[in-house]
C-alpha cells in the first residue's frame, strides 16, 4: 500500500557543520536504499523550507515505521503520515 | 492492518421518519455483517454527538474504503480515517 | 512541474441518480483525457471519504487550473493545489 | 469506561542515551503492569512519529490520571484523553 | 464523574415561532429534571451567542448521552464534551 | 460574574525538585485562601495533562487576572479565560 | 467591564430588499440606542466583509448578551466576545 | 498603503447561467475600473479553486472596504483582507 | 487610521529580575510618549495572561510597525495587527 | 511564475548584536540581487512583526527555492510558499 509521507526537519541550528554534514550523507544513502527496495518511490521537497513530502510504498504501517525510523535524520524530523486508497481508475 | 475511524452522521434534520428509520435499520445490520466478518472490531459513541469512533482491520485501506462506502448511511456521513501501526508491545 | 492536488466532492446528496451518473461518466473520461496528456500522473482515494489526492503536472498553476477546472465535476469540488519542488535526489 | 488517549513523547533530544534507555525500558515495565491490571488494553503506534494511540479503561477520569502519571516517561508525554460512551452495538 | 458540556443551537431561523417556543419550553422543562436528577449541575450562557456551557454529573459518558439526547432540541444542538478529573484539592 | 479559567503548567522538566515542590506548596496554599475568598469555586484536572479547568467568581476580569497573578507558579502556566453569563435558569 | 465583540452577519443572500432594508433600519435605531445608553462605545467595519468589531460597557456578560440580542439582526449574527480587563496604565 | 485581498466566490452552483454571466460581466468591468483607479494594481488566482488573490491599494481600510463591495459579486464573496507595511528597502 | 494590536510578552521566564524591571520601566514610559503622541489610544489587558489588547492609530501600517517597534519590549513579543475601517455610523 | 511568499524571522533573541548585523547586511545584499535578477517582485512588512510578505518570480518551485535558500537568514526563516495563477484580465 502507499502512503504519503511529509517531513519537516527540526535538526537544531547550532549543529556543528560537521554533525550536520554527516547525517546529510547519511540520510541520502539511507534514501537510496529505501529507494532501491521499492519503498521509497517519489520525494519533492517543499518550496522554501527544510521539509519534503515523499511517496512511499510498504506491506503496512508498521513497515512504513521501521522505514522511516531507519533514516538518520529521523529523531529531528516532524513526519505526518497518510494511508492512500488505490483509486478505482488504477486498479 | 488496524484503523482508527471517526464517523459523524449529517443526515438532514428534516429527513422523513420513515425514512430516517429504515437507514438505522440498514447501519445496523450492515455493521453487524461486518462485525461478523472480523473487519469492524469496536465501535463507541462520541458522547453528546450523532457520531462513532470505531477500529476497523482490513487488509489495505482500498478494502477499508469498500466496507465503509458499503454502509447505508456512509453518503451522509462525514469520515476520517487513520492508519494504525502495531505497537512492539503487541507483536 | 508537479503539483499536489486534494478534492473534496460537494455534490449535494440529493442529485438526481441519473445527473450523478452522467457527471461521473463525464468525469472518468476527462481523467482518462488528463492521463493521457501527460497531466495526470496519480490518483488516490483518501478512505472513507468521497475524495481524492492526486499528482498532476502542468506547466504552471494557470495550466493547472485549466486542467482542473476541465473537470465535468469541478464545480461542486472543493480543491487545494500544493507546488512541489523537484528534489535534488531525482534531479 | 473506556478512553481513547494519544500521546507524544517530547523527550529532549539530547538526553543521554543510558537515561533514556532506563526510561524507556521502566516505561514497558508498567505499561505491562497496566495490561495486567486491565487498564491498558490496546495500543498502537502513530506511524512515522514517536506518539501512540492506546485504548484504555478505568473507573473514570481521575483512576486514568493516576495511571497515566505512573508512567516513567509521563513527564515529558503530551497526552490527550477523550472518553468513550459505549456503543448501542456493543451493550 | 463530571462533564464540562458545550452546546450552540443550530435550529434554523425559519422555523415557525410556534415550533421554536414549544421546543424551548420542552427544553426548560427537560433541563429541569435534568437538575433535580442531580445530572445538570450549572449552566451558562455563552455571551454574545445562542450556545450554552454545562455542569454535568453522570455514572459515565453513555448515561451523559442519554440525558443529553433526551433534550428536545438536541437533535439541532452541535454539542462537545469533556470528561474531568477529580482534583486533589476537592477529593 | 463567573469565569471559566484553563491553565497549562508548563514548569520546565529540569526544574530542581526543591524549587518544584516550594511551588506546588505555595500553589496549594494560595488556591485556598482563593476558595476562602469564593474565588476559585471549583477546579478540576484535565486528565493525563499537567492541566487544569477551573471555575473563578470576581468582580470583573481585571480582579480575576490579579488572583490568577498572585497564584506561585502564574509565570509558567498559559492561562485563558472565558467569561460566562449566568443562565436565565438559575437567575 | 469592557468587552470586544465581533460580529458576522450571515442573513440569507435571499433575503428580501425590503425586508433586509427595515432589518438595517431597525439595527441602526438600536445601536445608536445603545451609544447613547454608554454600553456600545466604538464601532469599526472589518474591511472587505459583512462584519464588525465592536467596543461595549456592560456591568457583566449577561448584561451584554441581553444588549446583543436587543439587535433586530441578532438572528442571524455570529457573534463571538472576549472580556477585556482594565490595564494598570488606565486606572 | 497596500493590502493584500483574498476571495471565495460563493455563488450558489444552481445560480441560473444567465445572472451568472451577467454578474461576471459586470464583475469584469468593475474590476477594469478599480484597475484604472489605481485601486487594483494585480490580481492572481489560487489554482484550483474559484478565488483570487489580489493586490490592492486604497487611502485607508474604509475606502478599499467601499471599492470591494462596489464588485457586484461581492454579496457572495468571502473576502479577508491583510494590510501590508512598506518594507525599507522599497522606501 | 485605527489598529486593533495584539501582543504576547514572551520575555523568558528566567531574565533577571533586574533587567525585567528595566525593561517594564522603559516600556511604561514609551506607552506614555506613545499615548501623547495619540497613537496609543486605549490598552487592556488580556484576564490571565502577560497580553494585552490595544487601539491604535497611525497614518499607515508602516508607521504602526515603527511606533510598535520602538517599544523596549517589542523584541520579545508576539504583536498581530488588525486594520480597522470606520463604520459609517461614526463617520 | 509567480509566488507569494511569507517569512517569519526566528533568529533567537540572544544573537550577538555584530552577527546579528551582518547577516542583516548580507540579507539586505543578497534581496537586492534578487531584484535586480527579477526574482524579488516586491516586498512588504507584517506589521508589528519581524516577517514579510514577498512577490517572487521564478521558473518553477525549485528555482524558487533555490533563491530563498541563497538567503543568508535563511536558516532561521519560517517560510511558505504559495504559487499563484495568472488571471485571465492579466493575460
Amino acid at each position: 500500500m502507499e502512503f504519503l509521507v511529509r517531513t519537516e526537519n527540526l535538526l537544531p541550528h547550532d549543529t556543528p557543520e560537521e554533525v550536520r554534514d554527516q547525517l546529510k550523507k547519511g540520510e541520502r544513502e539511507r534514501a537510496m536504499e529505501l529507494r532501491e527496495a521499492g519503498i521509497l518511490k517519489r520525494l519533492w521537497r517543499v518550496p522554501g523550507r527544510n521539509a519534503t513530502v515523499g511517496l512511499y510504498e510498504a506491506e503496512d504501517p508498521a513497515a512504513l515505521h521501521d522505514a522511516l525510523t531507519s533514516l538518520p535524520m529521523w529523531k529531528w524530523m516532524d513526519i505526518t503520515v497518510e494511508a492512500l486508497a488505490t483509486h478505482p481508475q488504477e486498479r
